[in-house]
């Protein structure tokens, strides 16, 4: 039994998430307040994996996530998972869309809608949510009580809170899309498939002055392809930074192996996140150079011109 | 006569930014509900300025400032301002910390008292706000229609609405400092001052391999420091990232204007966000080989060799 | 009129390339005893232009005409000849292969012809001369006094001096060139043709880490691409050394002009060598992003930056 | 016993190399008439070792002893020794300056003193010999028969041969030095001293775009210091170079093998001429992250990393 702690309440996006994650069909589903909240429960072990949202394509990274992965005790990514985000406006029967006069809903997606917002219903204020699922129940089960008429929220948030849908798709990007990633401790890995990824966070050292280059030049030397790179402050002094990234590639390849070793050496830090499958499931392209036989080949090789007897 | 727009309402840490910068001392000051709001009336010629947060030593970037200044009508940096951040707990008379089931807050804020909210108020759940200063305002208004008897807040706000302090100096880093630029339209130019900064956004050209190492490489090549990288989507894709950038040096010297000319080839495009004078004060340091001299010294040689009448 | 000075006497390859050198037809030619005596003239002004040797495909570079280039007055290089090179064993008529008891030739062309002559005249010592013409004349002229009975030469050289020929085509390699460069004084320059290659000198500062690899990335990162590469020691100490480069392009095209600047910056010491269209014909590949066009939009771009007024 | 080939005759810098050579001392040393007849013995086990020169301070290179390390049956390098190079002038007794009408001497020797030549005995052509001793050589011993008064030759030299010294100290450059190479087979290696370098010969695939600057790359990410770098056409076409490279490190050092894996994986061919204890005696200076320490710390963390089981 896999028990998943998800950023609840049930019909926000992350439970969506969880429902298209294959391996968490028919396991315990268990919903937190926030993502710091699900990832305390897995560290304490009262859940096996979380899931969480890490990176939407028009709102960015999720800081919460990136830095509760980036301190306190290890955690692991295991597997990914992609979900497209599609907006509603969502109220209680008979309310019409002339009579809003405030609109709730979490702030990421207030964000994501603003545009049709100002030219649909210009005369609403913006009240936040702790989540658009939030923002839904509360507006079903207590509609006199909150200061807004309508809530932003996913179609199966508006659905399941039992809300009509004034507006459909009301996003101001099509194809937006969210990333989860469902995190293990670090205890087992995913087996490589030749279409993985790795996430780490490297700190670079202040007395050295190459900084990001240098950090960057060890994965290009090695053919690995940078998928994503999110700076974050390390919370010390305005200006310090460490560098969240995702990668091609698997720890067990040689090329990642040696581009890790490399950045520990360089790094004043650096915390391995896990190598899973890819959402996108495509093979990752390697250059014959960087091959794992031709590390093998020259492994070999050196072997072969150390092991000659001294003098 | 300047007209400054900035984030309000009164109390909050933009206008703490507003107040202490000198230029600002005597002319007109606008809040405004939004980032997006207070570019919105500059762009619009409402006002002449507008001042807002870009970038906190704990929480990170700011999306919201971030993006506007990234898209729409041009607009330039012309000034950054320091401010040290710290937080108190809020409410009526009366009111005792014990009390607390609900704490309102801005979600910035929030993320940087936690620590200290849950060792100290663990039965207070949270509830988020449009800003610090709003929740403080409202709390005193009408303390009995929210969801919550206590505000975080920055000590102006508590004292501007007239709530009573539970709790000092509450953020969990110590020495956290919020940074806030000055925009104007792109119609004058701060003049040099030996101490300045430049900011940029930076679109990749997908179809090349190089990727953020190539544009790093540019700054690297002429000995210019980076102060700031943030990545932030383009919105378009997962994956499709522009890069926001600081760096030292000011846009008549000469080393920025080779980098950036470089950059303007490389990039599939780039936004200049201006160049003003760096809040630190502190000289840049200029290696002999990239003085304004060396590449003055260079360009006559060029010029010397390329006199040569053809054959 | 122009009159060439070249490396003879009669019957050399480096006449050959002269021969072959169309501006030269119909002008005096006249011959010097080594690479520094031609050279010389030209400096002192005897003759307007010189022709020499500066790299063979199976030896390498030539020192003399690389050092003679890299110090003393000013000179440019404003053509290059590509001379097929193939060697004959020639000698006074009688003359069997099987009475040769030593061959003289210019050190250069015996290092050619070394595995030839260990399998067909094993027998045979060697005996060095001033060039491979020279060895043909002089065998010609005193069979007796000198201590070779046969000549490793040019075919022409053979022919010139009245020689048979015992073997043709005698190099161990097939395909063996010879580049020779047209020298002038700094006084004109080529016109671009896209098809152009420049030679310059660097000298590296002793007190940067960067060393080489700072000198030529200032050509990868704008797309130049280098073709020759020859370390000569600057005389001063053991491992100091300075650099003598080929690259495609011409002084007057952008990306060039601005790669010598930076090298100029960067360099402790540079030599301009001069550009030249290069003699393979083959137009040189530009990547869109180093083009003329790109580096005059960028400049038209930082212009118009900076053009707004101080304040 | 180790019996040592050495390029002679008698009073060559060669021979005085070969008895700078401590472990030489006492044992059998074999003249030979050039490097590839020394190389020769060599490699057909007649010798157990042989002393060439390898780089001049003046004259660069010794393209004979490049060429022929860099290939054929493979050869290590396994010390090496620095001669300081003074010339005389030398001729049989009764010669005076004024009576030289021709002076003998290797080719790199008179370019060594070509300067002092001009101005001391501007009469005098000049005639190749083998070597500097043999020019002595044959000057005591058949002095009519020859084209040439005077040698150019090694002080050693002109005593050995019984000539009389007409000037001293004749060298255009002070202090100029010749570097020697002892050269064995391959079957053993000497032990790591901290203060050692490491040859290689690499080269490029021609089918990438890195070129040179991918290949320097390797050393300058292990910081790793290059001490010479000669290119060398592979005679296969104008244009086609491989490089022989001179590093501080031995293949024993964590940091060297790993440079070398690296490019055994970039290179189209690579070949390993040996690691050696250097002549100057300086201890490599390592930054801390290229230490054995980090490099293995590095791998060990890399190893606890894969151990998880799979899932």
């Amino acid at each position: 039994m896999t028990r998943y702690a998800y950023l609840g309440p049930e019909g926000t996006f992350t439970q969506q998430a969880l429902l298209s994650w294959g391996p968490a069909s028919g396991q315990p589903h268990v919903p937190c307040s926030s993502v710091d909240a699900a990832l305390a429960r897995l560290r304490g072990g009262e859940v096996d994996a979380a899931i969480v949202p890490i990176e939407n394509s028009v709102e960015g990274g999720v800081s919460a996530t990136l830095d509760a992965l980036a301190s306190g005790d290890p955690l692991v990514v295991t597997g990914e998972v992609l979900v497209p985000i599609t907006f509603v406006l969502a109220a209680p029967a008979g309310i019409k869309i002339e009579d809003i006069r405030a609109v709730g809903s979490h702030s990421h997606a207030w964000a994501q809608v603003r545009g049709w917002a100002e030219s649909t219903v210009p005369q609403a204020i913006y009240v936040p949510t702790l989540s658009t699922a939030a923002a839904a129940k509360d507006l079903a089960e207590h509609p006199a009580d909150l200061g807004y008429e309508a809530a932003v929220c996913a179609p199966v948030a508006a659905q399941t809170a039992g809300l009509e849908v004034l507006a459909h798709d009301i996003g101001d990007m099509a194809n937006a899309v969210t990333r989860f990633v469902v995190v293990s401790r670090p205890e087992w890995q995913p087996t490589p498939t030749g279409r993985d990824k790795t996430t780490v966070v490297l700190f670079q050292r202040t007395d050295r002055a190459g900084g990001l280059l240098e950090l960057l030049e060890q994965f290009a030397v090695r053919g690995i392809n940078m998928t994503r790179l999110e700076s974050r402050p390390t919370k010390e002094s305005m200006g310090s930074y460490c560098f969240s990234i995702d990668f091609e590639g698997h720890v067990q390849d040689e090329r990642v192996g040696a581009a890790l070793m490399s950045l520990h050496r360089v790094c004043a830090d650096m915390r391995f996140l896990g190598s899973y499958p890819a959402a996108s499931g495509v093979e990752v392209t390697i250059d014959p150079i960087t091959s794992d036989g031709a590390f093998i080949e020259a492994r070999e090789w050196l072997t072969s011109l150390r092991s000659l007897g001294d003098h």
